[in-house]
């Protein structure tokens, strides 16, 4: 029985401030749960998670952590607590249809927020932005680290070094001749920040201080672009080049991924020096990664943000589309997820999610890919995703890791992010069912608490931009 | 001289009222001016116009109309008076480049009415618009009507009677596959109103009633494609179709026009009974309107509502663009608006008119038909039309008449608008030069009184949407 | 039995010459065989039909028709005999990707000359072309007339008078830019003869001489476009200009048809006076030919080339594209060529047909549409053409009739073709089974006699072009 | 004086063979003429070629070098001996239009030789094609090698390893659309020849064998692609892939060249190992090559085969198409050209030349680039080259080791070709005027003389497939 002295709380209760506007920082103190750190530790069984000013202060058995009177006690019997969970790689703003672009152009913060509140509302208490409308991202990003909004953290890349716009050549190009050309200028000029096609033609001298210059725009990683968008053969830049990416972004103190889509595009990019391999489970439709790669990634400790398809939505997809031509690819996914996972390789949840939009959605609705176990419906993908690992045979463990300290290890926020352990952020999510038990569990979510705040889940989204769209008469 | 009793205003003055609210009907005397009434009459020196609730009570020279003590007089000394003028086929919500039809999806009544109120502060009291978003423009016109808001009056057709939409095969479908189907699917409905293509395959018992529903939707006249809009070779309705659709528009008690390109469209339409024949100045490429096609037109009192070049626009355009599909149609459009005018038709000022974007303009600078002597630029196109009459070669008085009671007489509006006579409406501009000496004069817009108001012109459009658009960084 | 001194002949025995040089003229006796002499009369049973000089002269029993001693006897005893069979709207030469025009540019003759022979080996002893390079099909449909070359006797229509050639815009344009203008317009050329698109723009006094040369040119009929071959709701000649096309075409003692798809394209091509409908079952996907439009067909006697599908194709197409645009056009065939039967017009077998590429079968081997009761396959289509309207419930008499006396009537060849009577020429077809009895024993052709000569059939086609390609490893 | 005793001969006399078939190798000795021997030693005036054999067997002034009697003597004073020109990259059968790939399907070889034959025509006794149809041109080779057909030596490499074929994504893919699928398969089949590209998929040790096995199709030396043909700022290979493509080519004995079009491109494969870079004077539309990408050239002697437009063309192209893509490659070019020239890199005169089709420069009249110093037109294109040469600064007897003796070092062939020096071949070419006065005097061509055997230059080409191609009515 617990104490009448402690102001026990009912999640969501009275303590939760107004909708948008995050509670201020508390002391806590989660009880009662079993708590499986992230660390890769087994379980503590009736464990105590404490966490005052944002921070972890200690976690361990109750037996051995006292909850000191002054803090609120969480009562979590009967659960499970995990670290908050992340997606290595999503893009909280993804519509890129000329609907969205136009109606929404001065909406991408809003959108951002968005997307980052139904990150938070799923469990997710950080995300990685790696591909999006940068302005919006750091204003957004801002705003919630100064606890002006409410959302998942964000670190963000911005555009992918190398590539185009949204209206060039690497995404939906042909679009363009139906809108005003300054517009389409202006759309592309949002995302490449001066970092487009263009660079490719740079020798590396040149190509030097336009990334330094990128580096100072707010941005929390670089990403760019090993390999091409459209023609996914393609490779995009020298090693040399390369080289002189992740040297600048290491200069900067921040990690360098690479959009890796062939074997020999991953191989490259390793040598580079990536601290992460953006998508690094696809290696093209005919040859998976080869072991002297998986070698080098495993030893140099690159992290993989991995895309998949569950086995039910490939299924799904060569049901209504099976020359889909990313069905092969996603088959040769899963094999080098195998493959990756049996050598110990960092593999971290990813699923290039965002804001999902019921419009588009109902516009493809014999479009398997989009309703069956949905990769990038933000909110949906990374449960998805987590079954994917349970698939290709990954241990439990291994993959509670996949979603918290996976991710922060590969981005070097190991030091702040990824595990209940002291002095880490205080972000967790207790679960109402087993996540070791099964996969599916992850989307048992009882409540998340970021930053040492419980957040009022069913205020989220506060104000939504596209996830409310209804399709009109 | 002027008694000092009667309270003079200089035009602008405070006695106008607030922007966007029209004035309260006032009772007028304009006086001083030479008017020139668009029966086609010898101009009156020194004449006097008296409005009294809107409608003209009295006009003559000023030795035999008296000024009454209680009516407002407005002092035009100097200055010519002709009616209000007409554009008989403009289209004051033009644009629909994908940017347009998703950005202001919900504002396209603004449109209408920034576009009403850029034709009247350009001297057109009334307009045609015969294609456009039925409901917006059913909107605004009653706005304006019930004096709820400034602007031209609207009289409109809606839909292009088998046309589809602007995302359907008539217009720019290709653009379709880069948006959500169902707002190409709203959006055509926006348009077609249940008049689209699907009405060709209509035998004539199953057109009656479509066409009859129609009539009953608040449009003022029925326009019908006669021939296609993307092969202008093609014709759409069969005779007896066409005839059908112009019994419907008759028993409904509004005019009926024909969208026309061809020589044989023309005819047709001409047989099937026809008011108006919409840019019935264009014949195609090669093939003049044939003499006996416009005997039948003069005979039948059939209104042509002309679409032309000026000398300077089609030089223009054969120095940037001299392959224009169109250059050869506009030449030929010379030589019909020639016969046409000598055979005494019915000719009226007509410009496919809309509201101009500024960034569309920027975008195809290069583009000199859009820059020289504009055809479509609302506000604009209306002068350069009457200069096409001009070169021409057509006398004075025809022109002034092209613009005012010639379009009256085609849309059976003779009764109420069209001249400076008795019983019609109180429209009217005051030009500071004489419009018969030379078409530019039509420029030299003084003042505009509609309905016995004087019209604010400085504060029009009151609440722009498109012409205010400015280039973004 | 039958006297030994009789020259009894097997057929395909020495008396026939070699391959390619048609038989000299022979005087024939059939004996034996129940004849169906396509007048719609009682079958004959042990008849006899006497050929003299390529010319029937006499038909009946044979107890009333004495066989003389000079005359071949062609034993056909258990056999029926029916007049030669005709399909009204056929494309002898119908393939024209490039690969066909280019690669076949010089032998579009030899490929002309290997359908008439495929179509004669087929029952078909008259065929019209409805749609081909003129200069080719004049030339061998002379050659066979003169007897230098075997095959079908040919009548042709050239082009449709008011379409492009292959490489314009009624057929497949985009392919143009793929080869040398100068070569897209010389086949453009070959095929529109000066009959093209821009005939639309003429009003009827310039399009008459036009049509007046183009009848000078050799064609036995003509055809024009009546509605348009893409968008097939559009119409391409005003009713005036069809009026003069008829006109002419009866001037020149020829007669004349129309290329119809819509309701209005019919009624209206009706009215303009034509003898035939081509495809006239072809109403579009939603409304049958109006009742009053049949009405007008049937007191008018006008031919209807009939296209349809038989249940088994309309099934397999459903399956592998069930998105098929088409699909809907033929449902609603189906049931005008039940109304059209019911009411008594002059239907006929007409497939669209050409010598079949085996190339491009192979390239479609998922489209169940050329490869299930293939529609345009030249030798196989007509057979479907029969089971379309034995699936449509005609008397097993009129379908007898729709592909030999109906097909003679509309073409006004009725005095010399179409019927086993005396007078008329000497084309008969042996069949092994009763077509009375099933459609499908049409296809047991035994032997067929064109002008009282019996054909080699084995040897066709003598120089196959198209038919014997083979697909190179 | 010539003593009588000698047969001297006048160039084109009778002992010339029948066309086609080249003369038997001949003694000869080329007297009188000034000797430029192509290494870049002074010219020898009054000099003396003795070849037997096919082979230079003496160089030398008149004074030290003596005439056996056994000799022909070719009378050449007044004229200037040069060694026979070469172009380091051309390709005999260019037309990759569809009406060319299919109406000469089965006559590439005929091309080839035409090609062959052409070149020879115009000074080259030996030509590099780059890229084209593998199995004509290793027969047309053969058939010239073995003195069965006359016609220029051909070096060849046929696909560039890692591109798809004519109708696939690196050249008009979308032609495709309008052939068979087996054609198109087939075409690029008998370009790809295996090498296409899937090829870009495979890890270094799957590629390996494949393009070992490439290296057993007969082909005289390898070429990769290193950048993308339609992307040209894309990479195709990675480091690794090049090695081991280069590894593969010199064990095989033979050299590699890598197609280049960007800064990085070029590095790469210079780092890589080829022997030459293919248009290694493009580097795109902003960055020339870098100077230490210049130093490595040198150092490594890489050859550069330089593709170039004379100011005049450049002009030309201007004036008619002044946003054609290709115009800030050819101005960076003409900067790199001159950067390599004076840095000493190994230039050659390099065209893409190919036969040209009189039916597609008639399409293309308005296309200055086509008619104004032609850079593809074969025959042409080596003038012009030398030209750009000449206008880039470069000295004269560089110039002509630009075309002569730089070709045979790059390709290796330098002990065998390229230079007037005893063991050499018996290749050579007689002008009319002096080549180090102006590079125009290379067009001059008095006579050929190619492994010791007067060509006779009125016969060729002697079987014209293309070249000869009349526009037809």
């Amino acid at each position: 029985m617990l104490p009448l002295a402690l102001r026990a709380v009912t999640l969501g209760s009275a303590l939760l401030v107004a909708a948008g506007v995050p509670a201020a920082a508390q002391n806590l103190a989660v009880t009662g749960a079993t708590i499986i750190d992230g660390t890769g530790r087994a379980p503590i069984a009736d464990g105590v998670v404490l966490i005052r000013n944002g921070k972890i202060t200690a976690v361990g058995p109750a037996a051995t952590v006292a909850v000191p009177g002054d803090v609120t006690r969480v009562d979590a019997r009967g659960k499970w607590v995990i670290p908050g969970m992340m997606d290595a790689n999503l893009h909280l703003d993804l519509n890129i249809n000329l609907e969205h672009l136009i109606l929404f152009e001065d909406q991408y913060d809003k959108i951002v927020l968005e997307g980052a509140q139904i990150a938070l509302k799923t469990g997710q208490t950080t995300v990685f932005d790696t591909w999006g409308p940068r302005a919006a991202l750091v204003k957004v990003r801002d705003q919630i680290n100064a606890g002006q909004a409410e959302g998942a953290r964000i670190y963000l890349a911005g555009n992918i070094i190398g590539f185009s716009g949204p209206l060039g050549p690497d995404f939906i190009a042909p679009a363009a001749a139906w809108v005003p050309k300054s517009f389409a200028k202006r759309i592309d000029e949002t995302w490449e920040q001066g970092t487009g096609r263009a660079l490719l033609w740079m020798p590396p001298d040149t190509l030097r201080p336009a990334i330094r210059k990128y580096t100072g725009l707010g941005v929390n990683f670089l990403k760019f672009g090993g390999s091409g968008h459209q023609d996914m053969d393609f490779l995009t830049f020298s090693l040399r080049q390369e080289q002189v990416i992740v040297e600048e972004g290491h200069r900067a103190g921040i990690t360098v991924q690479a959009h890796v889509t062939s074997p020999e595009s991953i191989d490259m990019a390793v040598d580079a020096g990536v601290d992460i391999l953006t998508h690094g489970s696809i290696s093209g439709p005919v040859y998976p990664i080869q072991p002297a790669t998986i070698r080098k990634i495993v030893e140099k400790g690159v992290g993989i943000s991995v895309l998949g398809l569950t086995r039910r939505a490939i299924a799904a997809q060569m049901k209504t589309d099976s020359t889909n031509l990313l069905l092969p690819y996603m088959k040769m996914a899963a094999e080098n997820i195998r493959n990756l996972s049996r050598a110990g390789a960092l593999l971290m949840v990813s699923t290039d999610a965002g804001v999902d939009d019921p419009i588009r959605v109902a516009d493809s609705k014999t479009l398997a890919s989009d309703t069956v176990d949905s990769r990038t419906a933000l909110g949906e993908g990374h449960f998805n995703a987590l079954t994917v690992f349970e698939e290709a045979g990954m241990a439990p463990m291994e993959i509670l890791k996949s979603v918290t300290s996976n991710v922060a290890r590969a981005y070097k926020l190991d030091k702040e992010l990824g595990t209940l352990e002291t002095g880490k952020a205080g972000d967790l999510v207790i679960l109402d069912a087993n996540p070791l038990e099964a996969a599916r569990n992850y989307r048992r979510i009882g409540s998340v608490i970021k930053g040492g705040r419980v957040v009022n889940l069913a205020a989220l989204p506060t104000a939504p931009v596209i996830s409310s769209r209804k399709l009109r008469p």
